[in-house]
């Protein structure tokens, strides 16, 4: 499959981007870019981490991803090849990977150590073009990717902070924003399939559980089962972290409202 | 025809995009995807609808378009298969669409209501990824849009303030802003193929009427017809927008400057 | 080949990329559109100049560019085609080309004067979907370029201010900054390969020369031979930009440290 995407955190007037879109096709001349956003917040390697688990599960199986958020170029940090969730993915060794879904069951991982593969010269500071790219450009072509390095023994794994169920109570925080403003927690939404008259509470706010915006007026601070399966903080129609100064980090709790119940048991 | 354009208010940082790529791609590996923009102002109609006025006619009949500024997402608000100005669009029924040429004598209209078509699982929040990007992916292939639902009754039309022409002056209005900075007005440019010394007024500040650019110098405020075809306040080199705290909704007028004529009558 | 890429100026949410993207498929429906990009600093010609000499030169030996910053669209400027370093170029004059490698050589350009391969209609505004777009598209389809129109006499070429050695010093200034923030000099990387004990100044401050990022901790201002292959001024995973409140134009300069020569002569 030729089929290549691209996610960044190049931003949107830097050359960077197009610099590794020549390196592919220089190599893989047919190739089809596809670019997923190459401005996700510099360096922050858990926000690509939730946008990766939030897309690239979509994607025909066998889809390659470069992903190119790398705080640590310039180190002794590996480049990994890694398949995950029926996805190929080309990326830093930082984790950013390590939140899709069955990323803990993986236990093959190739490290990118055949220089055959890179561009002639490497610079000691854009390992997205003079390796991951053209690396991406000979896997598309149909390199296999035993070729690429030896199987690395450890690679580094992101933990999520994990949502807590105690007694009656949910106890959760944010972990992503999207441009909307949306605030997207850790619990997860099946926890909640079952809830009747709670209430969320997020930094002293509280949020309406509803099934969907359409129950709820503009403007109104809803608390609902967002599109990536978690309980999320939103303002129908407007931002929820611009509503409540909140962002990645604030604690989120699930407490029944009066009679309520968390589950029906 | 494979070719399926994106137009979006999801953000640039954000995985939605991203996921309804996958989702088209996931039905349709084959299809060629293009991105018109992914950062329409967020749950901005009337941007989105004058946006897709000045760019989907240049497409090739046929092509098809997804559209996802949808502010009513998770509402009882139909979701659209409609053919106009020769292309094809899959829209949230919000009157997007509505601003394109010949939307207003359009009769046939499919709402989208089998979900053989759609994502096994569909979101409360996310119709774009489950409903629009599969239906997307099955056109493409080929699928005959009748199947996707009953045509449609009625749908939401978005009415564009008009510009009125009195005696010898045009009242208008800024409908558009671009990221320039221009300001474009809803009056038509063939209105003044034939004015003669007239002086256009934007809030109070005079806009010296030019054919073109190259006519003043940079930093000059100007009114010129521009390349959507309606009259725009401009400033050479440099923002409209910022220079006269002025946006959509500001009152323009065009009247006689002394010995002028908006009508050589 | 049926590669054809686009770099502009003309912002996230508007519609003249798209409008571009439509007018060139209208032409070539098979033609493959590679994004770079359409967020580069309005009317800003110099930095789109670093933007294509630091991108353009990856790509696939033939490849068809169209760039649009085009301030002075509207007045007498001329549209251009030229080859240089491989690529195929459709540009304004105004010399966003003569910055990438061997611009100094190039000596046939050609003028854009045939309107048979123009849209029927020019706007005054618009020359990227009027103009450059369908001749982007009758080139991909295989059109001689010598049919454009007649070799220009000559063309706007921008000169790059030099930096310069004196004794052991070498002075050099900021041309461009990247969205981390990073500002790469005019100062060639080679100048610097024989470096021992030496500090960089910008603007007061004193950076540390490495070699890459990973000598450095997070968070330290340091000088090192960037990707493009200039001396560049960074902070590790941050803004240097930001920290120093520096950009384009600042002076910046390499002296000994103490018993340090900047060549080993």
């Amino acid at each position: 499959m030729s089929l290549v995407t691209l996610t960044t955190d190049f931003g949107a007037s830097s050359p960077y981007a197009a610099a590794m879109k020549g390196a592919i096709l220089h190599v893989s001349p047919t190739a089809t870019i596809v670019d997923l956003s190459h401005q996700l917040p510099a360096q922050n390697v858990r926000h690509a981490a939730y946008f990766l688990a939030a897309s690239l599960p979509y994607f025909p199986l066998g889809t390659l991803h470069v992903i190119v958020i790398d705080p640590e170029v310039g180190t002794d940090r590996a480049l990994l090849y890694v398949e995950v969730a029926g996805q190929r993915l080309l990326v830093p060794d930082n984790g950013c990977w390590t939140l899709l879904p069955g990323a803990s069951e993986i236990k093959q991982v190739t490290r990118l150590t055949e220089p055959r593969y890179w561009r002639t010269t490497v610079s000691m500071t854009f390992h997205g073009r003079d390796i991951l790219a053209p690396v991406a450009g000979h896997l598309s072509l149909g390199l296999d990717p035993n070729q690429l390095g030896p199987l690395a023994n450890d690679w580094v794994r992101l933990s999520e902070p994990l949502a807590k169920q105690r007694q009656n109570c949910i106890d959760g925080e944010i972990v992503f924003a999207d441009d909307f403003g949306n605030l997207i927690s850790n619990i997860p939404g099946d926890w909640l399939a079952s809830a009747i008259a709670v209430r969320v509470d997020i930094g002293g706010h509280e949020a309406r559980l509803v099934k969907t915006y359409g129950e709820a007026a503009a403007g109104e601070l809803v608390a609902l089962v967002s599109s990536m399966g978690r309980l999320e903080i939103a303002v129908v129609q407007a931002s929820a972290a611009a509503r409540l100064h909140k962002g990645v980090g604030t604690p989120i709790s699930v407490v029944p409202s009066l009679a309520g119940s968390i589950r029906d048991d």
